[in-house]
């Protein structure tokens, strides 16, 4: 049978990633007790929600495990006590940036991109995301849009603020677990006006990557603001981009506008992974016709010429408009991204690794 | 009768405000002769489209009338050879930043703002123009969207580009007179892609300004990109505006956004116009029935709040999409816009003077 003693030694291999010491050290393992082959405790985080949490406890457990004689090991998940947690934890001023980009293991970025404004990129965005959490992915979303951000207002029904971890900002997760870190979410109130020039945004975006703990995630959607500036040329260059997802709509220059973002795409080598048409068609609810009211389509001029596949057309739809002004897009069926989502998927490169800031 | 030296020195009287120095000196005065009571003679420009022409027209005829024993004025127009140019033109190098605002007197700037991408701001920039042109009135548009510029493809249906004077560039004007200047005239394509940070686009946009000859304007629209930014804070900080025009849409998201552009002006000080809400609703062509495609009105509550008159409503009208999309903007009938602009006019102050780049 094991002693206390060793079974504190062999957990003193777990480090707690956010803080860089191990997690006897810190003070996390409490009430540890050993009963003939089973050994059990309470591991106290710094947060019930750190998004660590489940891989500290597996290696916590695979660390006891492997001790001669131990055949169970039960752990139940606590919290330190404020002055456990101010004693451990390093001062906010000497927090460093980018602390949090060493801690997070993302595997692939998408942008949604188009250029023009106001064609759907944020909800395509999130109907992707959506999407992509329903076939069970760890999903987050990258609000790039710095003066016009609208990702908050489609997840969450309430004003919410992130909380502050020792090493980074925690992302506010949605009903359905995805992600969300935005400048909304950092503001007062959600129409507060954010009037910064470029190098402000731009450092608002590096921020919202390596300030932010995401932890493990296999999808970082990044919603691009229209333009082809400075948030868009931060997130191509600074970001690890998997590729760039087009939204466009049969609106009069949209094909024009969402052309320069493709070009800009191309000029900084990011490959293009689909067009995505919006606004296609309305469905009159008298007659089921369906009315082009933005003009017919021309989407097959831009994938013509990038060579870009058509992931899919979607219609202007009320209900749409209607979910995710009030929070509820999780709740919308957007059956058009489940065949959308398989056809990203086959050209979804993983993401290029070891880009810095 | 007055000799033909004597009607000479009377023209001396008459600058040429591009070049600084009199006719005469550039030798800008052709086949001058007198006959009894009655002066003839070639006034020869530097481009047949010069906008102060009619003004040096105008002070030629007043100098030589005042003189004694003059009855009749009879002035020609023509243009400089070449060489001529050439040698009473400043050379291009030693052009000065702003050199053509001393020449500007336009009476009213109105900027055309959402915040939000895609509700319409260049449509509603673009018939507000043409509206006040069929007014009567002399109008300009500065595109001041530098990365998503859609000004040029509503009024031309052919890529353009302006000419250069000696003292700055010359709007290329529309076929019912109103100048227009773009990025999009600049570029060897339309879609041609625009990489650049906000201060490359600030200074576009204070070129547009100072370095743009556009002669005697009552209005000068200027088109903002969507966001609170580094295009709008330029506009705001460096123009004498008059005030800003509000354009929203029902979809979702557009009244938090529009209430970001709404503090912006008035932290900046610059007046409120007025709302204008695009996208209101479409007319089923089988029902005639009015669909609100993207959810009710939310204008109502914009209004309250700001204190700012709801100009007008327009509908998705697949017609106006089509021909902004091929440069026959000014065939739109746009009846709505005849009461927008009676109601904006009540609101418009005279431009702020004074202000400096």
């Amino acid at each position: 049978m094991v002693t206390i003693d060793q079974a504190m030694e062999a957990l003193r291999a777990v480090m707690d990633p956010e803080l860089g010491r191990n997690i006897v050290e810190l003070g996390m393992v409490k009430d540890l007790s050993v009963k003939h082959d089973r050994i059990s405790f309470t591991l106290a985080l710094t947060t019930p929600t750190c998004p660590v949490r489940d891989r500290m406890s597996a290696q916590a457990r695979e660390a006891l495990v492997a001790l001669d004689g131990v055949q169970g090991v039960e752990i139940k998940m606590g919290e330190l006590t404020a002055e456990e947690k101010a004693r451990i934890m390093p001062d906010q001023p000497q927090k460093q940036e980018g602390a949090a980009e060493r801690f997070n293991n993302i595997e692939k970025v998408i942008a949604v991109m188009s250029g023009k404004g106001g064609v759907g990129k944020s909800l395509v965005s999130g109907l992707l995301a959506v999407a992509l959490r329903r076939q069970g992915h760890r999903v987050g979303i990258l609000d790039a849009d710095i003066t016009g951000p609208s990702i908050p207002r489609m997840f969450f029904s309430t004003h919410r603020h992130p909380q502050s971890g020792p090493v980074g900002l925690l992302p506010v997760e949605s009903k359905t677990g995805i992600k969300v870190m935005s400048i909304n979410l950092l503001l007062p109130s959600e129409d507060e006006a954010v009037i910064w020039r470029g190098p402000l945004i731009s450092g608002a975006i590096k921020q919202f990557w390596g300030d932010v703990l995401w932890g493990d995630l296999d999808y970082l959607v990044v919603d691009l603001p229209p333009g082809t500036s400075d948030a868009s040329l931060t997130v191509m260059q600074s970001l690890p981009l998997s590729g760039v997802v087009l939204v466009t709509s049969p609106q009069g220059l949209a094909d024009m506008v969402v052309a320069k973002a493709a070009r800009m795409a191309q000029r900084l080598e990011v490959p293009l992974l689909g067009l995505i048409e919006n606004m296609s068609y309305v469905v009159c609810p008298d007659t089921g016709k369906q009315l082009e009211v933005f003009g017919p389509s021309k989407s097959a001029a831009i994938v013509a010429r990038f060579g870009v596949p058509l992931l899919g057309r979607l219609p202007i739809d009320p209900e749409v408009a209607q979910l995710c002004d009030i929070g509820r897009v999780e709740d919308l069926p957007a059956e058009e991204f489940v065949s959308i989502v398989e056809r990203l998927m086959r050209n979804v490169p993983q993401a290029k690794r070891g880009m810095f800031m």
